[in-house]
């Protein structure tokens, strides 16, 4: 591993060159005018593996080819990592805020501006370098590679699912490593172990057949918004806790390991407020800021709607209310069940004086894997060994859908393995990647195999 | 008066022709393509009252006139009765939906229908017959009249206010009727006695500085839409009772006798709840639904909105959220002393994890004459011998806004003379006046005078 590690140093300015020759590709997949741009950057992906020895595909999709490529031969005994990124980007408009162009990658203060930089382009190449460091100095890898690069991630990753199930054989594999994430901030590699899940609901109150004068019938009937409103807050108490009976019945609590680590984290609980423009945190009784995030369940009006909402008075009874809630689900919720618990709490808790109906809108399941498992614990060795600092291992508040798919279909743990920054700007202008976490990246993707192929 | 019930009896026709004659007129006033017949109406208005033999006078306002006229020469020791109402009229769209054109008076089945029949030239223009009847067959009326009619009712009577306190002393009077307002319901002549008040309010609060990502940030934050809705459910408890401090203090408590007549009224919840589509009438328990609407004080949701209320789901923490919000008020309630009350419950409720900001948007104080007040009984007396029928004495759920500008400007009471019906179709395609309403509220309107005199 020195000699590839002495290679990827050596060779810093090519590797920065080969990246920014990637950036270059307008592969933006939501658009169908970009849809040249989006072919020649898969086969340009699929040329580069290649050329670095890997046997290569370009699979169809009925939208974006898939690139896939393997180590070949198969190294019996060793295990197999399965790769997952992407190569298609997000548009750029509005294209002014833009400080350089997005697909002539310039650096600036030590970051990479580029669309894609970060979001996905530069933490997929960080293991193309570190594939090529250990085939260029070793003439093998460490363990079997395969890679798998889709180029719908940006639009919902619509065709994936299909995709894996009908490349069960090819996608075998013992663990999959997604890098496509950001650490958890600037010095402090970070590895994510768990994810929270998702159920997303809409509840249509109608009280009467259209809206009625206030003053001429205000008092002979219910008033749906008003209703909304007394269900809506019969749904949490007042230290947050969500009242919705069973709903905390399969929630898999923190672990005094993962309580203690993450009161270690240098996280200022002022200036996150500030930052985000808070008066005050607020969430659960009992557990921190980043406990209640990564690891506690949410209950969320996501929006409401009812009546009069316009510039000045009208005063009017709503014959209709409208909200859209959700609830961020950890290890072991299921969102069936869950969605059934609110639903019923919903029915029981609203007045027989106005019509319920609640729509469920979508779901996902959440994910973890124990912080200590051993995929987790190498990515853990090898990111210390590339930025020379020892991890975080934390858990996220949102969803990486991916993940699912690849422990639903293929039933393999998947390892979070980003080197992105929290203020990297992705989906945004003047995306970023520091310079120093790619090539820091490169070197940890490349312990990443060897620590990997230990087991 | 009898004379006086002869003539208005002998001469139905002559009385349905001028009243369509009045009703050709298209003084919308709200539209300034309508001026001119505006004017031209008002004009023909001042006429109709100088040759009835009313001294008659055309004063302007900022945007129409008003017509003036007043019984000459004074009656010492008689009281004065002030007529309001006003010549103005609703726009007419959509056109498409009139069975007859609305200024081409029509008579089907028992209703005449045009814009105007019934809000308000109808039920001025038998105050005119029933002035006429007695000039024509006795040579005087029973009482001294004034007469003043707006051109602004319809869009809110933005100059009345200045106009009355401009002319205080022409318009010294010892009562105003007011002729503009609807029975009970057909068969049901009704004396109304009373009007609720109105405070309009918006609440806004702020949570972050822009939307947040549920996933990311949920947990961390308060969530304005769901903090809005705590704040709400917190004003009225599960029996209808607003539970802000001091809300019911001055609130002036049903008569056993006022109780005691609308039980006898006829009306049946059942239908109504079928008419309005309402699954359940709903309201503060221990009071009956007319009692509820007439003389109970609400607290109504107008309006609420945040985050996403489009198509579909997306995962926001909303940055703001905001409430309109009216509670219709029922002597001796004050307007000002409410709303303050209720800002500081918001503010009480509210958590410290939000930003909150309550903005008063407009109020009336509530009104109310005792029904045993000698003009409200003169009225109930002269509306039977019009209609041969005992009358209800009733209240409104709504406000008469130009009912205060009496009150608070001359220190008048008002009497509520309406002889429309509930199903008039004010505002909407196909107004209508019932013909027998108009020939007995003509009777009635003389008979008014009368009864007035009797003091």
């Amino acid at each position: 591993m020195d000699a590839a590690r002495k290679w990827v140093e050596a060779h810093r300015q090519k590797h920065q060159d080969d990246y920014f020759e990637f950036l270059r590709f307008r592969s933006i997949s939501t658009d169908p005018a970009y849809k040249s741009e989006i072919d020649a950057c898969a086969r340009w992906v699929q040329k580069y593996l290649a050329d670095s020895g890997l046997h290569t595909e370009l699979l169809s999709t009925p939208v974006h080819p898939v690139v896939y490529a393997e180590s070949r031969p198969h190294i019996p005994g060793k295990p197999t990592v399965l790769i997952y990124g992407h190569y298609d980007v997000q548009p750029v408009d509005p294209l002014e805020l833009w400080e350089s162009p997005p697909f002539d990658a310039t650096v600036r203060d030590g970051e990479i501006y580029a669309r894609g930089s970060a979001d996905d382009k530069g933490q997929v190449f960080m293991h193309f370098k570190a594939i090529e460091a250990h085939l260029k100095q070793n003439g093998r890898l460490p363990c079997n590679i395969k890679v798998i690069l889709e180029g719908e991630e940006e639009v919902g990753s619509a065709n994936l699912d299909n995709f894996v199930k009908d490349h069960k054989d090819k996608l075998s594999a013992d663990v999959v490593v997604i890098s496509d994430s950001p650490m958890f901030d600037r010095g402090i590699p970070s590895i994510c172990y768990g994810l929270r899940g998702l159920v997303y609901v809409q509840i249509d109150l109608r009280g009467t057949k259209s809206d009625l004068h206030s003053g001429s019938f205000g008092g002979a009937v219910a008033n749906p918004a008003f209703q909304l409103a007394t269900i809506l807050a019969q749904m949490k108490d007042k230290s947050g806790r969500i009242k919705i009976p069973g709903f905390y019945d399969d929630v898999r609590q923190l672990r005094e390991e993962e309580r203690e680590q993450w009161k270690r984290l240098p996280f200022n609980e002022k200036r996150y407020a500030k930052e985000l423009g808070a008066p005050k945190l607020w969430g659960e009784t009992g557990y921190s800021t980043l406990e209640r995030v990564w690891a506690r369940p949410t209950f969320e009006v996501n929006g409401i709607l009812s009546g009069f909402t316009g510039e000045g008075a009208k005063t009017v009874i709503p014959a209709v209310a409208m909200a859209k809630v959700s609830m961020r689900l950890v290890p072991n919720q299921d969102p069936d069940k869950i969605a059934k618990l609110f639903e019923d709490h919903v029915h029981k808790v609203a007045p027989k004086s106005v019509e319920v109906k609640v729509t469920r809108m979508h779901g996902g399941k959440p994910w973890m894997t124990d912080f200590d498992n051993k995929y987790v614990q190498a990515a853990g060795r090898a990111i210390q060994k590339g930025f020379g600092k020892e991890p975080v291992f934390n858990r996220e508040g949102g969803s990486i859908p991916v993940v699912a798919t690849f422990s639903e279909i293929l039933g393999l743990p998947s390892v979070l393995f980003g080197v992105g920054l929290p203020d990297e700007n992705a989906h945004a202008p003047n995306e970023k990647l520091d310079l120093g976490n790619f090539h820091g990246g490169i070197i940890a993707s490349a312990y990443l195999y060897d620590e990997i192929a230990k087991g």
